[in-house]
């Protein structure tokens, strides 16, 4: 590796939570506002979530959803219909108590989540099974009154798109429950190279409200696990609660049956543990918003400047690209794009020209290929392409590595303190021993992953006869 | 005109509110909520404001702007920083005063429009010349306490785009202003087949906190006004109130100058009250979601579905076009169809398969064209851009039809009376005249109108002399 260019972030090995915050501040992600717990999202952060929707939009829309907007505000009383779903969110809701100069009758909660609203319009809009599936969609932003914030993790207000439908039978409710799973899961593996385990939550850890919950995790570079996207079936549940019934083909009154699934601008914290080093951030270049920047070496000097505004052109139509032909010093601008992740470096300087070519340099692997002018707009595509890959297979090692297997609690205990990561072990099903288990050693149960094996036959805490495999980890 | 298709809808002309509301819920643009005041934008309703948003997006970006995301919350001691700017909207904001179980020590105000937040950022990253420009825009929705609310025209949170400009001074800043006015004004010529009148607000009906508002005002089918979009100059006085300084290139401290604009869903309901008639809904080509409908005549009859088929394959490559294959009646389809705006229906039968040619019929018009299967592809384009054109040129007609002239006040009177639309006429500059002609006739000042010549010499309300032209008009 060649010599470090920016001194100024914290180092990843040092102090992770550091080293995390300079890269959301220096990347120039975010600011704070004199709100507790409220972030600004700066232009170059905002321009990744405006990807992220993009591309998560498409995805949607080809499975056959539709976006709507829903009211920013839940009475009390609706919030109260669902026994379950209540308890879960009352406790970290922000009440609106006054309108104007009028005290309201009701006080009205700002929506931590639209459950209740969505089955509100469903109760009025589904009559028949022709009304049906209905599969709803909407971005907006959500407030959850956490006591302890951190930029993108976990926030006082957040971005997210959440989805919501009803179905007309348990199995076809369970497919869209398990569909959306992989629509998150695949959107991560090909758009944020960030590869995922896919399971069911215990009991202990689903969504207030729902029968199951299903999740996808990620692993950090710190060895933490993060809760990347969560899908949910709610059975009838809260259309029993919601009063949400049709006629079905033989003219009998039925209850529908519901999911729902979201995923955050939390995703873009991920992005950053999983990917960044101590340069600052790297970026997937599917997810980049400038894919390419163009700096000019010796700029001053003939037809250096004429010549990269020839290869922006060129360039332009294959990738998203930028030049830097601001008055910086070449090594300010390498550092600088550097840490805020651009995927490729493109310096072209008067011996490039005498050549006709230009240099390349790879923001994840620093590698550096000179490529003659004439071949850019070919061999770029590829060179973004090789390096979306090369993060993924990077990051999927890291997954693999991460990744241990424990048979009992002396085991289990040994490795969260050495290693961290994910640890495979049996559980027998009862929620005391993942309570032990936090308390002894700070992991909770990520997931119950799909189609693995055992990889035991007694439950890692308490030594009885085990249900099912369990990755544990200690968890943003 | 052939006879109606649709009964279920009021006439324009018997109950223009009925009409309007019936349209906005028949075409299933919204819903009701539990929220008094809040509307729910379903599909068809939320994919107009997409396509909206889609295309003002990328004006604004080509213009140089960037998104970001700035917090919901204002704490009530920001709001209070700029004392006009507090003073014009603390009256109608929702205020939190809660957060889970905890009262807060100081009350949030949901934003009501985020001058202020703005403001804290600018003040925190604006430092040298430099910075400057800052160029920034926002998706999101506010929320205003409002006492009588409509879908679209006033409801209490509603969707809306705002921008927020700092720059070294207020030629570039007021220069900004009139620039923004114009994208707002080609987008509802070019995008929403909407003609506008731009030009300035008086003192008594500018921004709270704005040196000078401008606005771009349309009008509706029944005569009254509508401002669809409006631009705001601040000058100094929110830097000066919030502290934002710059050092300029004689490193002396200088303020920023500032803008706002913003537009928003209200701008939906501006576009059923220019172009919609007793069918219900008319959209232009342009914004319309579903640009084509087939809809296959005697669709068990053979062949016909499966031609139906191959046409929307063809057609999809040039239109945003959706086949109607559902089980209806095609009369039920055929008024469905226009209920929604659709631009143009394609119908399709046994005798136009034997013909080779499909039958096209426009909404705004009814016209009817057979037109060759092959020449399909080629045709409905053109036939898109005439209807688009024809809307406007239709509207822009009535806008001018409908803007009188009243030498005094007597006319003045017996115009609004008698047809409403604009009034274009001379005005002394005195609020009281103002408040005089709205109590006299409910009339308000739209705009003065940019590079229009006077049409007197005599305020029309007062008889003193006129120092303006102003445009005149009940206004939603």
């Amino acid at each position: 590796m060649p010599e470090k260019l920016v001194e100024q972030i914290t180092a990843r090995d040092v102090d992770f939570a550091k080293w995390y915050t300079d890269i959301v501040k220096k990347a120039d992600l975010i600011d704070y506002s004199s709100v507790r717990g409220c972030m600004i999202l700066k232009p170059y952060g905002y321009a990744l979530w405006e990807n992220i929707q993009r591309e998560l939009d498409l995805r949607f829309k080809a499975a056959g959803h539709e976006n709507v907007y829903m009211p920013l505000f839940i009475p009390e009383s609706l919030l109260q219909k669902e026994k379950e779903h209540v308890e879960g969110f009352a406790p970290e809701v922000a009440w609106v108590t006054h309108g104007g100069e009028e005290k309201l009758t009701e006080r009205l909660c700002v929506r931590p989540t639209s459950e209740t609203l969505f089955c509100e319009l469903y109760a009025n809009i589904i009559h028949s099974y022709r009304d049906l599936p209905k599969l709803y969609n909407q971005w907006c932003s959500v407030v959850r009154w956490e006591k302890t914030t951190r930029p993108f993790l976990r926030s006082l207000e957040f971005l997210w798109q959440e989805g919501h439908t009803a179905h007309v039978d348990e199995a076809e409710a369970r497919g869209e429950t398990l569909k959306m799973l992989d629509v998150y899961a695949d959107f991560c593996r090909e758009f944020l190279a960030i590869p995922v385990v896919k399971g069911r939550k215990t009991d202990k850890e689903k969504f207030a409200g729902a029968r199951e919950t299903y999740t996808i995790e990620a692993i950090m570079h710190d060895g933490k696990a993060l809760q990347a996207g969560t899908t949910h079936y709610f059975g009838d549940g809260f259309a029993r609660a919601f009063g949400i019934q049709f006629s079905d083909k033989d003219n009998k009154l039925q209850y529908v049956h519901q999911t729902s699934w979201g995923m955050s601008t939390r995703i873009i914290g991920a992005v950053i543990m999983v990917h960044s080093d101590d340069n600052g951030l790297s970026l997937p270049p599917k997810l980049a918003p400038v894919q390419v920047v163009i700096v000019p070496i010796a700029p001053h000097k003939s037809r250096v400047l004429e010549k990269a505004r020839e290869v922006l052109e060129d360039v332009s139509a294959v990738a998203r690209v930028k030049l830097d032909d601001s008055d910086k010093q070449s090594g300010w601008k390498f550092s600088e794009h550097e840490m805020r992740g651009v995927p490729v470096r493109l310096e072209i300087g008067p011996k490039d020209i005498e050549q006709g070519q230009a240099t390349l340099v790879r923001r994840d692997t620093r590698e550096k290929t000179a490529v003659p002018l004439k071949e850019l707009s070919m061999k770029i595509p590829k060179l973004l392409k090789e390096i979306q890959a090369g993060m993924y297979e990077r990051a999927k090692k890291r997954l693999e590595d991460g990744t241990h297997t424990a048979q009992n609690f002396d085991e289990f205990k040994d490795i969260i303190e050495r290693e961290g990561g994910f640890i495979k072990a049996m559980w027998c099903g009862a929620q005391e021993c993942e309570e032990i288990i936090k308390a002894e050693t700070g992991a909770t149960s990520r997931c119950m992953p799909h189609g693995q094996e055992a990889v035991g036959d007694e439950c890692v805490c308490c030594g009885r006869p085990a249900k099912t495999l369990v990755y544990w980890g200690k968890a943003y």
